[in-house]
């Protein structure tokens, strides 16, 4: 039984940074997501991808416990390449080959239509309302989105937002999408328009969360050695989702929200130490448990 | 007695921000800090003043128990002239007239020489260096910089940081001083030479402190509306030292050290909501407490 949905991108990247390189690797934001979910419940993926997408990366989510009779077939994959300067905060795109996402009709298999939880990952915020729309009646439903799609979909994105219960963006995108430079306020704004809870995710800097009446700040990990942070938003989304999930929260449980949010944040503290999906597939739960134990004592005054 | 000496600049700003201006108006980063000390203890400050610095200024700072005895005389005060963009992130300096600070050579009131608690403010490398000479026994010594000193002096600055118990700059400065964008690999190296705590500012995202075995993430305050975020890093200092001042702690008491950070995240978010010190002035213990608590709220999980 799956009982979360995951929405999004399958891809193959090539990714390049200061410490080290990888090509056609496993990527895309439902990968990246669904595996951090699956750390908590057995995730489904809505997706698409092509021929050329390797057997051996559908036996690694699969082994992971991760379905993916959700994932239409196409020619070819989705291609992301990018790079990151010294300082990792952000990718530069060097090219992107849309491939099997042009032809993307998310198609939600019938038995999964039944699933309380659902993940709207980074696509088109269309494809999102398309998807969003096969459920049965789901109990919590969480929207990633970014830059690309709040310049050309400013207005698609905005309706699907009006019908999801948490909204996630990074810093950037929250001011960007909501006009104004504060935080605090763009999260006003986005609460008006329905959503019951919205994260800014902030990278090293950590997330924080607003709801109608209170605020939380999840701390970012120190990590001295970060390889790669291509995915640790997705993993973030993913992770969160998987942990409300596992412990049938819905978004007025303010306290299990919290606690999915650090543990989200220890998933994509993780999920920055090495490339690809390497290090979500190395972890293990005693490794996130020490991780979540730190960010208590981090924290207490 | 004075059991807390703050050595730094005072200053008449002019500064604009997208919600305001103020001219003239009580600057300098001794003038911040000892005021937010003064929530906590009576401060000293070590500092020059000309005979254009208001009556006014000087009798704000006596009304709350600050002395001001080590205020050498001079002809012109120190005067900058800075704006905000829109995102309220970074100063733009339009114009720094030394004036006084050119001749400032510190000199600490005899009296004032047994205190246990000094901190250096944003003032050249050199003159820290100097005015620390002069203290018989410290107890606790908390360095501040700035880009300016980084890039000009960066010897003598790294010298005076291996004679203090904490070092604290804001993420940029950190990332400058020690060359990596990487907060945790810039405390690691800052450590190394001397100082048993350090803190990195990061404004908005709140602030790290570092010490050879813990890390601590002091949240920032998520405020809808900043006015002037001029002398928060200043602010932040002072309340710091001011609060470890009146718990008697040192560097290693760690559990004082992570309350203190709080108050002094609590003490620079008030100051961005108005001009000048303005805010500071209307500040009450009572509000000081109510955010405190919130701080509290706002990280439980």
């Amino acid at each position: 039984m799956v009982s979360l949905v995951i929405v999004g991108s399958i891809g193959l990247d090539d990714v390049e940074t200061p410490f080290g390189a990888v090509q056609g690797a496993l990527g895309g934001a439902a990968s990246y997501a669904a595996y951090a979910a699956a750390f908590f419940v057995r995730p489904g993926i809505v997706s698409i991808a092509g021929k050329d997408f390797p057997d051996q990366y559908r036996e690694l989510l699969m082994a992971k416990g991760i379905a993916l009779e959700g994932i239409a077939p196409a020619e070819k994959t989705f291609r992301w390449t990018g790079s990151y300067a010294f300082d990792m905060n952000e990718a530069q795109t060097k090219k992107t080959e849309l491939n099997a996402i042009l032809d993307f009709q998310p198609n939600v298999p019938k038995s999964w239509r039944a699933a309380h939880y659902v993940l709207l990952g980074n696509i088109d915020p269309e494809l999102q309302a398309q998807a969003l729309a096969q459920f049965q009646s789901p109990r919590l439903v969480v929207l990633d989105s970014m830059n690309f799609w709040i310049q050309g979909k400013r207005k698609s994105l905005l309706e699907i937002i009006r019908q999801v219960d948490i909204l996630v963006l990074n810093d950037a995108e929250a001011r960007q999408l909501f006009e104004t430079p504060n935080l605090a306020k763009a999260a006003r704004k986005a609460l008006l328009l329905g959503p019951r809870a919205v994260i800014w995710k902030k990278g090293e800097h950590g997330a924080l969360l607003f709801t109608a009446d209170s605020h939380f700040s999840a701390a970012g990990y120190p990590l001295e050695d970060i390889k790669d942070p291509t995915g640790c938003g997705d993993t973030f989304a993913g992770a969160l989702i998987g942990y409300m999930a596992k412990h049938s929260a819905g978004v007025d449980d303010h306290v299990q929200l919290r606690r999915a949010m650090v543990h989200a944040s220890a998933l994509a503290s993780f999920n920055a130490e090495d490339f690809s999906l390497m290090r979500l597939t190395r972890l293990t739960p005693e490794e996130i448990s020490v991780r979540v134990a730190e960010f208590h004592r981090m924290r207490e005054f």
